[in-house]
């Protein structure tokens, strides 16, 4: 196994609606994304209720705990948007009406459309850096090593954009995927010896059963090209020799 | 807002794949549905790598915080499917191979396809209750107030179903819904007096984009129907009055 990378980051995805299911979510996949082209390594999503207490508790927790915190959710003008506030309470300053955020608001919003509710996006923690918001004004902001976003996704990733020059990460992570006709069970063995040959590759055996046929597909990551050639390469050759039928790439 | 409920659930949804977003998490909205009908509260999901120490953290910071755990993932016959062994080691039990565990193998396989990758699925942590697994032969297990399940959705789905007589609930949580295309920022207000007139119904207001048209979807979730009733009534009446549409349903 690699050793557990020293910048990691976790999401915090805030929202009964997600909490329920009622909602899927899609930002951990988009953060994720990002991470791995950064070189920082997402080791956890947790998605928790729109409550004070949770919120509070659980980046006080995480930011301790990870490299970069980000959270997703409840930055919007109604009651249960209270993540500024619960953040804010979290670093013990005071939650303030922010003069920039509130000109980002003025520049997207018609006069008499930026109403008291509108507004309160507008109230972020003291001494929080904002995070730009190019498609609907209202801005996300960050403090100390968490990031503050919003929960819809195409809002949240054109924010992302603008944060990558305050990210410092490693050596991107690349993945790659084998796919085999092969149940997991007869590949299990040669799969194990190959992990352990290739201890700085993250090796992942995931069944599936996609158009009528079961495999599995083997995803591989890590961080050098040639190292990953090589183990993809290998993956094949055992899949091969024990008889089954072995694919580069996505089984979609 | 309504007081915490003392019958709380989290959800630890283990898997690099469920964690890179690769592969979208299904189980999180299935068991949200069966907690709902048990009057269990899921107030949280953690998704984690499956590292030993990722889950052995997790597991133990959770039993102790939530009145019951389920995991999802992690339990099948290759390398990475660490959970039974990690959850041993949350416990501080030994892993064992599980003669009635063994058994149930035996049944689904045919002798000679039961392999040693295949029999890995029968080492239990000692002490641990058995879940029968309908579908697929390998079962999951219950220890204390964790129950280890698998992450396949149907499998685990049927699963679940045969542990309702071992969890233990309140009053059955039930969900409504209100749509309006005014947007969010108009009705905060109202829906804030409203929200503050029922506390003991959590009300959540989510944007959506659909077939062209914005809109709010307003959720309300309660366990009287009476008073669940009377709030959806008064949602509507507060939205015709701004002027807006209102429809008693989802948006879907």
């Amino acid at each position: 196994m690699p050793q557990p990378d020293p910048i990691s980051a976790c999401l915090i995805i805030i929202g009964n609606e997600i909490l329920s299911g009622r909602t899927q979510d899609a930002n951990l996949a988009i953060i994720g994304g990002k991470c791995d082209a950064l070189g920082i390594r997402l080791t956890e999503a947790r998605v928790i209720a729109d409550t004070e207490t949770a919120i509070i508790d659980t980046v006080n927790t995480c930011r301790a705990q990870f490299t970069y915190v980000f959270t997703t959710g409840g930055i919007g003008p109604t009651h249960d948007d209270i993540t500024a506030a619960a953040v804010a309470r979290a670093f013990d300053v005071e939650l303030l009406r922010n003069e920039a955020a509130r000109k980002a608001l003025d520049r997207y919003y018609e006069p008499k459309r930026l109403t008291e509710a509108r507004l309160k996006m507008a109230d972020i923690p003291a001494g929080a850096r904002l995070i730009d918001n190019p498609v609907s004004g209202a801005p996300g902001f960050q403090l100390q090593n968490v990031f503050v976003l919003p929960g819809v996704p195409a809002i949240m990733e054109a924010m992302f954009a603008g944060l990558t020059d305050r990210l410092v990460g490693g050596d991107p992570i690349i993945t790659d995927n084998v796919t085999t006709n092969l149940p997991e069970s007869e590949i299990a063995a040669d799969l194990s010896a190959l992990q352990a040959h290739y201890p700085d590759i993250s090796m992942g055996s995931y069944p599936y059963f996609r158009k009528g046929k079961l495999g599995v597909n083997l995803v591989l990551r890590g961080t050098d090209a040639a190292r990953m050639k090589a183990a993809a390469a290998a993956l094949m050759t055992a899949i091969l020799r024990l008889g089954g039928e072995a694919l580069h790439g996505s089984p979609t």
